[in-house]
């Protein structure tokens, strides 16, 4: 990538979060985040098919992040293990406190459209798929990597709403683990 | 309901499939599958918003079943065993081993569509959100209702999953109880 366009895409991302959190997302134009953003609306369109897509490309990073630890754990580790260091690992780099107030303002705009509330939907989809292929990859048996992956994107799921909520304070790493801890108090033994 | 459309949406269903098995969903039509069941169109819409949507009936019923096992569950029962007791009874009273081989055939026609298993992936997102108030709505404390929503609707999903796989012969109950205890297994306890 040349060297003039280092740094845009999460420039872009966000000026896009400010200018929604500021006039909504309708009224928002493409031309305008980018003027932000300091590029030409092709640039932008390098990085988003469109200014919704903008609001899921930490998600992308996401994916990329849990598969990435996945594939480099530990031979011997059980899938479970593996999933839940990668969801911790994920959760460090990618989501600290700082960066907390920028997805509350994401997670109001999707609240608040339908149309996003189901690519968000979808995008959760693809990363449960994903996280169970790198645990059929690894060599883990097929059903045993869905429920894994299911359990470990519903904990997230959970504790990332959970995260943004109104009044936590706690880091999306504790949170996590207390779900855990909680998920597996659920389960009834019989 | 008028006395002469009783058993109309089980026999709508059960010409859609049918047709739709036989020569594939898109060359089939509305109209076909109405004759089929011997109903007409306006029938067909007034139970379907269109052709794809009767994939999804089995879903609606599925979901109003749930709810209701969790609403009339004893008071004193804790979140995980009730929605765990919801996800049992569902299985035993709405997909019998009868039913696995139209099963089969409604998830080798999602599998091979990606806007199928799109709408399937929203409404399994929909089902997760009712369990979630449902649980809520018994007094229970909305995250752990939404992590318990979250991890049955995750086991449900791999199991549905095995339960319509070559050569599985278990009940659908049988392979979800199975997969609670794997659950419980692969969750790490530090």
């Amino acid at each position: 990538m040349a060297r003039w366009t280092a740094g845009a895409k999460e420039r872009l991302q966000a000026a896009a979060f400010e200018a929604i959190r500021a006039r909504g997302l309708e009224s928002v134009t493409v031309a305008e985040i980018a003027a932000a953003a300091g590029v030409t609306e092709r640039t932008f369109f390098r990085y988003f098919a469109d200014k919704r897509e903008v609001l899921f490309g930490g998600q992308e990073v996401l994916l990329a992040t849990w598969v990435e630890h996945i594939a480099e754990a530990p031979a011997d580790s059980d899938a479970g293990r593996v999933v839940v260091e990668a969801m911790r690992a994920a959760a460090e780099a990618l989501f600290p406190n700082e960066r907390r107030s920028s997805s509350r303002v994401r997670g109001e705009v999707i609240a608040g459209d339908i149309a996003l509330q189901e690519r968000e939907s979808l995008k959760m989809r693809a990363l449960s798929a994903a996280v169970a292929h790198a645990l059929v990859e690894r060599g883990g048996d097929e059903v045993e990597s869905a429920l894994a992956a299911q359990a470990v994107v519903g904990v997230f799921t959970v504790a990332f709403a959970q995260w943004i909520a109104p009044g936590e304070s706690r880091s999306l790493a504790e949170i996590q683990d207390d779900l855990l801890v909680r998920l597996d108090a659920l389960l009834p033994r019989s």
